[in-house]
């Protein structure tokens, strides 16, 4: 049994950054980087990553974000602490780094966290791919952080963690019980508008309460016992 | 009565590291800077400085670590988790940053946190310079950091820190308490070999308790009454 952290760049522009992003997981004793569409990784790249060129070279460079999070049991998206308000709904709750060890600690499955790009973050829709919006409290005069100081903070946080023997679910089976729970909206006539909203809140509770396999199947167990009933 | 932040970069060789020190420094809303005999900072600085150029350009360049840590407090050493074994009786013990907040919340005064070179950190006398010695938890494999990203993670640690009305003790009254304690130490008979790593045991330890200014004037009427009695 044992927590396995991913870190994954989405659309990284500086090569100078990913390779210090890979030196700071190096220190914390991280190595599992995935890159999505990344910016050229040339000499600059290199010279970042210093002793930890191991994990530049054997990073994986995916054209897709699902690719980056295949296997994981729950994803973690870091955004800047300034979210413009539209996405709100989307966004909340925030969680701090240091959160993280009280909600991981005896787990065990695999962890993915993404980080958006320099200039944008993440799109919508790999928002919505997050089970847990994770924030960094910044400064309201400059809240921006540079890539490689903002994965240094999460990994900092997620050194050491003790591991246990509570499995978090497969996010395979989160997605089954995902679509299970859409049918029964359509079942039970929800509203179209309503639908997306809705949820994304199923999803963010979910991720928020880190279930078990066990706690998956009871709660399918009672979607499908309504379904019946309906 | 607040609870004031400075960081001290002692002989930074690289000026990209610099520049990314003022910038995370503004992301946690820290903006005092003292540079002890810094390399050359020009474009590069800037640019990794981005948009906090203002603590850049306000930093003041001292040649002494003595002037860089005038008026202070507490003075905090920041060091790589490998210590030579032959500093171990002046390095220990060490705090890691977790434990930054239990220390000083509730706290009034000025702090400085020391940082040392890229490549040697820093020598005998600077470590004897500090009241606490901090170490990052880093792994075993790869255990140097980044200079500003150990800057981040220990400011991360020391931001939203709740000050509040308890003075900690003047660096100039804790002076003269070590120099009252050292003349006791002469009354005595101290035995010579031993007493450079007793001061140092005597500095750590106040260092560690955060000495009030009651405090310190108690001990060192405590002091006067042995020498009295002596």
């Amino acid at each position: 049994m044992s927590l396995d952290v991913r870190v994954v760049l989405v659309e990284p522009l500086y090569q100078g950054n990913v390779g210090s992003v890979t030196r700071v997981m190096k220190n914390f004793g991280f190595s599992d980087l995935v890159l999505v569409n990344p910016c050229k990784l040339e000499a600059e790249a290199c010279a970042m990553s210093s002793h930890a060129r191991d994990i530049l070279e054997n990073a994986r460079i995916v054209s897709t974000l699902e690719e980056a999070v295949g296997g994981a049991n729950i994803v973690i998206g870091t955004t800047g602490s300034t979210g413009s308000k539209i996405y709100k709904h989307i966004r909340m709750p925030y969680y701090v780094p240091r959160e993280l060890r009280g909600k991981f600690a005896g787990m065990s499955g695999t962890v993915v966290i993404l980080f958006g790009r320099e200039d944008q973050g993440f799109n919508n829709d790999e928002m919505k791919a997050c089970d847990m919006i994770l924030t960094i409290p910044t400064s309201d005069i400059y809240p921006i952080m540079n890539l490689s100081h903002a994965v240094g903070i999460v990994l900092y946080e997620m050194s050491d963690i003790e591991a246990g023997d509570i499995p978090l679910a497969e996010g395979f089976d989160l997605e089954l019980l995902h679509e299970h729970l859409e049918e029964l909206m359509v079942d039970i006539d929800y509203p179209a508008h309503k639908k997306d909203k809705t949820m994304l809140m199923f999803k963010r509770i979910f991720g928020r309460a880190q279930l078990i396999p066990r706690e998956v199947q009871t709660l399918r167990g009672v979607i499908g016992r309504i379904q019946r009933k309906l």
